[in-house]
C-alpha cells in the first residue's frame, strides 16, 4: 500500500514539476523575445542616424517572419520523428502535429520560435546601411525557415537520430546552433554585399561611428538581460537537480559577461591608451555567446576563463576582420556571434568538468566541439551563399549608391527616423 | 484508505497549483506593467520633441493615479459582491476587503491594476501635444475609477451577475473591456479637444512626423513583450490544462502580431511604394489588440486571420480618420484600440472553435459579440463625452495657442525634454 | 500508516515549494539586474550629452565588478558561518562553498550579487561629469567586495550573529543596508570630488540641464519594473503564506511609488507653478525607496504614507543640498537614496503593524530603527571616506578641467556618445 501510495505521490508531483518547467520556459522565452528589442537597439546605435528606420524594419521583420515560419514550417523540420536524407534534416507526420503546430506543448514552441528568430537577427547588423530590405527579407524567410532548423535538427533533439548528440557533442545552448550559424551567414553576407561607400579609402579601414552609443548600451544591457533566459532556459526544466543546474547556468552566464567585458575594457585600454566603450561592450556580448555552449558543462571557474578568451579575442577579431579582411561588419556581429561562438564552443573541450582535457579528459571532446562547431559554421556558410548568390544574380543585394548616400530610410521607407534632428543639421 | 490518501494528496497540489497560478498572474502583471514604458516611448517617438516631457507626465501619472484610484475604489466597483443599479457597477461590503483592498489575493488586485492603467494610457496618445496636463489629469482619474472598473464589472468577475458573462459573450484579456473601451474614449476625446495648430491646411490633412522613430520601435517591441503577460496572464491559473491554454494562448498573441506586421507592410508597401515603417509597427499592434478578445477561443489559424485583417484594417481607419474624418489622433490610437478592439471582438464570431461560424456555430456568437463590443464603446464614448464637456465647459480641454507653439514642456512644466537638442536648432 | 504517507506528502510539497520559491527569485533577480539599465538611463539622461559613454562604463562595470567581485568574496563575507572581530563582518570556511562560490543554492547568490551592483550603480549618479574613470573603478570594486558585503553581514543572513537582527531591527529589502548604505558613500563621494564647473557661481547654484529627459522616465519606469523584483523577491519564498506576503510587498512597493510621484508633482506644481518632471520622477524613485524597508512589515496605509512623506521630503532634501549644503548632486542620489533609505527605515516604528507607535507599539522600534539606520550610514561614510581620501592623495579623483569642459567621453574614452547630433551643433 505503501508502494502505491508513493507512486500516487510521485506522480502528481511529476506533473506539477513538469508544469513548473512549463512556466520557467515561458517566461526564458519571453525574455529572449525581448533579445530583439536589444539587438534592434545596439544596430541602431552603432549605425549612422540616416539608416535607423530601415534597421528598425529588419528586425520586426526577422521576428514577424521567423514567428509565422517556425510554426509552419521550421519546428517540423527541427523536431520531427522522421529522418530525411539520412538525417540531415527531419519531417515530421501530420499527426504529429508539428508543421502549422498544433500540439500541446505551446511553450516548447514559443521558446523554439524565439531562438529562430535571434539567430536571423544576427545577420542583419553584418549587412547594415547598405542592403536592400526585399532582399534582405527574403534571406531572412529561408534562414527562419530552413537554415536554422536545419542546424537544429542535428542536435537539439537530443535523439538518437541527431548526429551531433549521439557524436557526444555539447551545445548547451547554441553558441553553435544559433550564434556561429548566425556569425556564418552574416560574414558570407557581409562578403556578397560587400564594403559601405566610404568604409575603405586607398585600401584603408575608415571609422564610421555610429551614432547613440547609448541606444546601444541599452541594447547590449537587454541582450545580457534576455540571455538569463536563453541559457537558463535552456535548462528545459525546472524543479530539484534541474533548479541547481538553471541556476549555475546562469550564475556562469553572468560571470562569463562580466569578465568579457571587464577583459575587453582592460586590453584596449592598454592597446589604445583610451578605455573604449563599443569595445567593452562587444566584450560583454562576447562573453555571452562564448559562454552559451558550455554554461551546462563548465563550472564559475570555466565560464571566468572562457569569457575571459572571448572578451580579448574579440576584440582582436574585429580589427582583423576590418583591418585587414578589409570586411565591412557595421556592428562586429561575425565576431562577436560566429567567432566567439565558434570558440565557446571549441573550450568546452579543455573546460568541461565531464570530458574536458584540463578535468582529466581525452582530446575526443575537444575533437567532437570542433568539427561540430565547423560542421555548423560550413553549413550556414554554403548555405547562406547559394540563397545570396542567387539574390544577387536575380534582384539584387544592395541598393544603389544615391540611396546608401542618402540613407536607406528616405529611399525605402520614405521616411526620416528622427526628422527634427536632421532638420536642424540644414541649418 | 486509498480515498482518504489520494485526498490528501489533490488538497495539497490544488493549494501548490494555485501557488504556481499566482506566481504567473504576478509575473503576468509585471510585464503589462513594463507596457506603461511601451505607451509612453510610442507616444514620445510618434509626437514632436517639444512635448515628450508632458507626454512623459501623463504616462506616469496615469500609472500612479491608476494605482491608487483602482486600489481605493476601482477594484470593489469591478469585483464587489454586491450589485448597484440592477447590475450596471458594483459595490462590496467592506468585510470584503475590495475597497482600499486588504484582502489576501493581492496578485489578482496587482493584475487588474496594470490593466487599469493601460486602459487611460490609450486616450493619451490621440489627445497628445495640445491637451491641458490638468485636465488631462482629471479625466484619467474619472477613467481609472469609474469608467474602466464598470466596464469591467459586466464581464470579468465571470459570475451569473455579470451580464455579458450570462449572455455568453467572449472577451479573453479586454479587446472590447480594455482597449475598446479606451480607444472609444480616445475618439471623444480627440473630437472634443480638436486637432493640433496645423494638421489640417484648407480642409487637408497635413502628416506631422514624429521625432523618433526608435522610441518609438523600442515602445512596439516593449508593447509586444508586456502583451504576453496581458494576454497569457488572463488564464488566471497555471497548471495542466492551464499550462497548455496559456501556451496556446501566448502563441496566438504572437502569431497575431507577427502576421499584423507583415499585412500592414506589404500593404502599405503597395499602396503606398515604401515600406511604411509607422504602418508596419501599427499592424503588429493592430494584431496584438484584434487578438486580445479571443486567443483563448481560436486556434493558431483563426489568430493568423484576425491578425492578418487588423494589420489591413488599421491601415485604412488611420487613413480614414486622419483624411476622411479629419479627426487628429498623433498615434492612431482611435484604430488600433478603437477599431482593431471591436473588430477582434466581433471576429470571435467567425473564428471561435466552439461557436464560430466557420466551425459549425450559429450567429448567435457573432450577435453577442457585436452587441457586447458596441456596449462597451457606447458606455465609454458616453461616459468620456459627459466628463470632458463637463471639463471644457470649466477649466477647458486645451492649451492656449502659444503653449501650443511653443511646446507643452515650457508651458506646463518648465523644461525642455532635449535642451542640448533645441539649443543646436538655434545656431 | 496516515502520519506515514501525510509525511511522504508534506515532504514532496516541501520539495517543490523550496524550488518555487528558488523560480521567484531567479526571475526577481532578473529584474532587479535590469534595474541597471534603469539606474544607466537615468544617469545619462539627467546629464549632459558630452558625458553619456563615461556613464555608460561606469554602470556596466558596476555590474561586471560586482559580479566577479561579489561570487569571488562578497557572498562569503557576508554570509559567512564564522564571525570576525566580534561580528563586525563574516568569514566562511571552505567547505561552505561561500568564496568563490560553488555551493548549490545559486539562485542566492544570484540575488544578492545584482543587489550588490545596485548599491555600487548609486554612487555613480552622485559624482557624475567630473570623476576619473580609473578613481571609480577602484572605488566601485571596494565597495562591492567589502563596504556592501560588511553592511549585510550585519543584517541579512537573519541569524543570532547577526546584531542588527538580533536587535530586532526592520529593513526587509534594504532601504538601509542597500540605499542609504549607497546614498551616504554618494554624500562622501560627492563633497570629495566637489561640484562640476559652473555649477556655483558666486556662491549661487546654477541648473545644470540634463540632456535627454526620455532616457531619465525610461530608466525610471524601468527601476520601477526592477523593483517589483528588488522588494517582492526579498521575501525569498513563494507559496501558501510567502505568496500572500509577497503579494503584500508587491502592491505596498506600487502604492509607495504611486503615492511619491504625486505627491513631489502636487507638491513642485504649489512650489514653482510647473508640473516640475524631474522631481516627480524623483518622487516615485522616493517612494520606492522609502517603501524598501517597510514593505512586508506595514500595510497599504502604511505604504501610502511613507510614499506620501519621501514624495515631499525628496524635495526639499534634493533643493536643501543643492541649494544650501552647495554639494553637487546631478541626479538627485543623495536624497532619492541616502534621505529617503533613512527615513523610509525610521518610519516603520510609526508604521509597522506589529510595534509600530501608531499601531500600539513603544518607542523602541522607532530607537532601533533610528540607530540601526544610522549605524549603516555612518559606516558607508566612513569607509567611503577612507577610500576615496585615499585615492584623492594618490590617483585624484577628478579629471582635468579641460577634460571636464569638453566631456569625459572625448577624453577618457576617445568618442562621442552622439557624434551626429555634436557635429550639427558645430554648424
Amino acid at each position: 500500500m505503501i508502494v502505491q501510495e508513493q507512486e500516487a505521490i510521485d506522480k502528481a508531483i511529476e506533473a506539477i514539476t513538469g508544469d513548473m518547467g512549463a512556466l520557467w520556459i515561458t517566461i526564458a522565452a519571453i525574455l529572449v523575445f525581448f533579445m530583439q528589442a536589444g539587438f534592434t537597439l545596439l544596430e541602431i546605435g552603432f549605425t549612422r542616424s540616416k539608416n535607423s528606420g530601415n534597421i528598425i524594419m529588419k528586425n520586426i521583420m526577422d521576428l514577424a517572419i521567423g514567428s509565422i515560419m517556425f510554426w509552419a514550417l521550421g519546428y517540423g523540420i527541427m523536431y520531427g520523428s522522421d529522418l530525411v536524407g539520412g538525417g540531415f534534416f527531419r519531417t515530421s507526420p501530420s499527426d504529429q502535429g508539428y508543421f502549422f503546430f498544433s500540439a500541446s506543448d505551446w511553450y516548447n514552441l514559443f521558446f523554439q520560435t524565439v531562438f529562430c528568430a535571434t539567430a536571423a537577427t544576427i545577420v542583419s547588423g553584418a549587412i547594415a546601411e547598405r542592403t536592400k530590405f526585399s532582399t534582405y527579407l527574403i534571406f531572412s524567410a529561408v534562414l527562419t525557415t530552413l537554415i536554422y532548423p536545419i542546424s537544429g535538427s542535428w542536435y537539439w533533439p537530443f535523439d538518437d537520430d541527431a548526429w551531433l548528440n549521439t557524436a557526444g557533442f555539447i551545445d548547451f545552448a547554441g553558441s553553435s546552433v544559433v550564434h556561429a550559424v548566425g556569425g556564418a551567414a552574416a560574414l558570407v553576407a557581409a562578403i556578397l554585399v560587400g564594403p559601405r561607400i566610404g568604409k575603405y579609402v586607398d585600401g584603408k579601414a575608415q571609422a564610421i561611428p555610429g551614432h547613440n552609443m547609448a541606444f546601444g548600451a541599452l541594447g547590449v544591457l537587454i541582450l545580457w538581460l534576455g540571455w538569463f533566459g536563453f541559457n537558463g532556459g535552456s535548462q528545459l526544466a525546472w524543479g530539484g537537480d534541474d533548479t541547481i543546474a538553471a541556476g549555475s547556468v546562469i550564475i556562469n552566464t553572468n560571470i562569463a559577461a562580466a569578465i568579457g567585458a571587464i577583459a575587453a575594457l582592460f586590453f584596449t585600454w592598454a592597446r589604445y591608451k583610451k578605455a573604449d566603450i563599443s569595445m567593452t561592450l562587444n566584450g560583454a556580448l562576447a562573453g555571452l555567446v562564448g559562454i552559451t555552449a558550455g554554461c551546462g558543462a563548465v563550472n564559475a571557474w570555466g565560464a571566468l576563463a572562457i569569457g575571459l578568451i572571448c572578451g580579448i579575442v574579440v576584440v582582436l577579431s574585429i580589427e582583423f576582420i576590418d583591418k585587414k579582411l578589409k570586411i565591412d561588419d557595421p556592428v562586429g556581429a561575425i565576431s562577436v556571434h560566429g567567432v566567439c561562438g565558434f570558440l565557446g564552443t571549441v573550450l568546452i573541450g579543455f573546460f568541461a568538468l565531464d570530458g574536458g582535457i584540463l578535468y582529466g579528459g581525452s582530446a575526443k571532446l575537444l575533437w567532437v566541439q570542433t568539427y561540430g562547431s565547423l560542421a555548423y559554421i560550413l553549413w550556414a556558410a554554403l548555405a547562406s551563399f547559394i540563397v545570396l548568390f542567387i539574390l544577387k544574380k536575380t534582384i539584387g543585394l544592395r541598393v544603389s549608391e544615391e540611396e546608401e548616400v542618402d540613407g536607406l530610410d528616405l529611399h525605402e521607407h520614405g521616411v526620416e527616423a528622427y526628422p527634427e534632428h536632421i532638420s536642424s543639421q540644414n541649418n
